[in-house]
């Protein structure tokens, strides 16, 4: 156990210090200049204040399992041989920012270049993640940080500018590395192996049948993306659907679709809130769009659910969520999901419990996400070229962050994925058994 | 529309008050003496003060399509042509006792036969039921009786007493109406039409699946009932078991099950409170347990789960619920299962949020219990000699309401019954899909 003893790095390739057969490079990062960067190297060797300053930060942190190695090559060695992976520190500047806010630092210090991760990015992340959870000044800083967060604003305005944020930066970045049909959201693998198409459709599939559609029905849809599901249901289980959206630029392109597929006069997309829905339906269903509503407006989509469905409706709510409270990391809630929020599946319940609605079945796919983000992930590296031509090299390291991370936290548990369905107290039309959702998966 | 006008009751078997192919009796009330009873008929007429005050009463109560019928053969016709059922009050006393103390008199006047009901007994109690939920005055005392219920003390000696209140009145006598497997919890029927033999063997090997069982594992059973999923986790999925229970007389059972079929060196029934469970198990299971745990003993429970399971343990609670938080109705508190209560959804994760337990499956077997109950009671009305020899006529009507009005309140929505299975949030070896679930099913 050699915690804390600082080391310099080892040289050359074969330093071992980490699987080298992850795909990764392995250079002495001594000897090189950050990738991306074109910017100078800082000469001036580290002093003992910094690495104990350091070292301090990293214990304080939980002591992950890597190795930080800075800008003059010497590095904190952390008390296994092999650690998982090396973070890179380029400049005294990133250290003291890194210090100071480390939550937002790190996420942009990575997306600016000034730190790099060397080895397998996703398992040096879950690394860091464990050990955050078990850190002893997690539990404080998180719930400190969950009263907080729970006061952002989703009014109608703020919720518009939010979804702006994430979603209207242009369908064709989107179309590089999601399926065809456009699901930004968890897949539904019947086998581990399937393609990401497949997955996607059997998640529409999953939900349509969860949802017991019957021909002739009517449907809602609160937050519908690119208008896959909301195209899917109508095309394949004969039912009228009203779908709202806030992103502007999504409604566009669901619009567009339905044209070409001839099905503009049995699916109707609205660029309204979830809060101006009306008349009745079957069905409601949501994918995705819990994560955006605030916990403060549960009650709110709760009375909309319950003004919306017909006596005997059913509903089905997608969300990513936890097993207890927690917010979004800083950085997430600034630069990726402003005002998001993945609550505990008690959290959810709020929504439904006021209304006295009957919860039929509760599924967490929470591998499902793990498995959907390593193909989009996958995708998107194949397309970085690309990505970065339509953006620039530092929006293709924040979203590699982004997507990374978010499969990190899938493996480690920190994130979930409930789909609730739901009916109404008295409907006693539900299905006997769910044995109905597997019967193609059991037969093949 | 004739409410609250008072008419004589129609007199012969014909009168066609309500449907008379219900195969029970449809005699005239006023020319009978209350069945089961051997006490004079009152002579005196009802007045017009007593006959106000059940119209006021009766309305409060959100006017159920239900006739009452007084001593003196006077009745309140409701608005339908045909009620559900006819509501005979045999003597002035018991009418007092029920406009004075409803909840609690009704279930006792019906115990002691000077309250009777004529028609379909379970279509009756669920119409009272559906007009009750919809009165005016049902949400608040519901609300003033859930706060009060919630100070019902849980400790451990109390609970032992609650629990030989109801589970140690002797074992023959629940011999003569359960399964050949003594399941006094929600049965598991993969088809409607089963056998309750056969959906009870269904539910063991659901909750089995559920869990994932494998040879040579070891599990803890927190309220193990006659020990019959002790013995069949033993028997069928090769696991050792330590099995908790308050009941001295089930576990004395359950003991000479385990001897008689040599599983006792793989099964061990302790008699004692959940709260002293102690050492490490692969799988923690509780089937109809938390119902009596108290609310305020939830994070207890939870501690216990934390410290029983190993890093890769699995969970299964089942137990009766609501669509939101409600006591249960003071009759069958005082009189049935003392100190029961049955939790919303969103308050039984108050059990397994606090440990950050992952919920993997919640299904919702409401109707699977209607269709129990429909079972024991058929079953009971088979035995009513019998009981009644073995307690008194009392004894019989008693019971038959309580499962009769437990059938209604599971039909109306009123009760749920949730199965929530869970696993630590570290743990990734989880099925892939539920479809494991539901192979035989699908087959069959």
């Amino acid at each position: 156990m050699n915690r804390g003893s600082i080391d310099s790095v080892p040289s050359g390739p074969d330093s071992g210090r980490f699987p080298a057969d992850q795909g990764f490079d392995n250079l002495p990062p001594s000897s090189t200049k950050p990738r991306f960067l074109d910017r100078p190297v800082v000469r001036r060797a580290s002093t003992a204040l910094e690495r104990r300053l350091l070292q301090w930060f990293l214990s304080a942190c939980g002591n992950p399992e890597i190795q930080v190695v800075l800008w003059d090559g010497r590095a904190l060695a952390c008390s296994r041989e092999l650690p998982v992976g090396n973070i890179l520190i380029h400049d005294p500047v990133t250290l003291r920012r890194l210090l100071a806010d480390t939550e937002i630092a790190f996420g942009d210090a990575f997306t600016d270049g000034t730190l790099e991760i060397q080895g397998p990015l996703v398992e040096v992340l879950m690394e860091i993640c464990r050990a955050l959870r078990n850190a002893p000044m997690g539990g404080l800083f998180g719930r400190i940080l969950n009263v907080a967060r729970r006061w952002r604003s989703h009014s109608v305005a703020a919720s518009r500018k939010n979804i702006h944020h994430h979603y209207d930066i242009g369908n064709a970045f989107y179309e590089m590395w999601l399926d065809e049909r456009m699901q930004y959201t968890c897949a539904y693998f019947a086998e581990p192996g399937m393609t990401l198409e497949a997955a996607q459709l059997g998640k529409l599939d999953h939900v349509c049948r969860k949802l017991q559609l019957k021909p002739g029905e009517t449907v809602v849809e609160a937050g519908c993306g690119w208008g896959g599901l909301a195209l899917h249901m109508a095309e394949r289980y004969g039912v009228s659907v009203r779908a709202f959206n806030l992103s502007h630029e999504q409604v566009a392109y669901a619009r567009k679709r339905a044209d070409a597929v001839g099905l503009s006069r049995r699916v109707e997309f609205v660029e309204d809130d979830y809060r101006n829905v009306s008349g009745k339906y079957d069905a409601f269903v949501s994918v995705g769009m819990l994560e955006h509503v605030g916990l403060e407006n549960y009650p709110e989509l709760g009375r909309v659910i319950d003004r919306s469905l017909t006596p005997s409706g059913r509903g089905l709510i997608h969300s990513i969520g936890r097993n207890a409270p927690q917010p979004f990391d800083p950085w997430t809630d600034a630069r990726i999901f402003p005002g998001a929020y993945a609550p505990s599946l008690r959290e959810m319940l709020t929504v439904l419990e006021p209304f006295r609605f009957s919860v039929l079945d509760v599924e967490n796919l929470r591998l499902h996400y793990a498995r959907t983000l390593e193909h989009w992930l996958e995708r998107f590296e194949r397309s970085t070229d690309k990505v970065a031509h339509m953006f620039d090299e530092s929006f293709v390291r924040m979203w590699r962050l982004y997507l990374a991370a978010s499969i990190a936290t899938f493996k480690i548990g920190g994130l979930q994925l409930f789909q609730v369905v739901f009916t109404r107290e008295s409907n006693n039309h539900v299905p006997w058994t769910r044995s109905h959702l597997y019967r193609d998966e059991v037969l093949s």
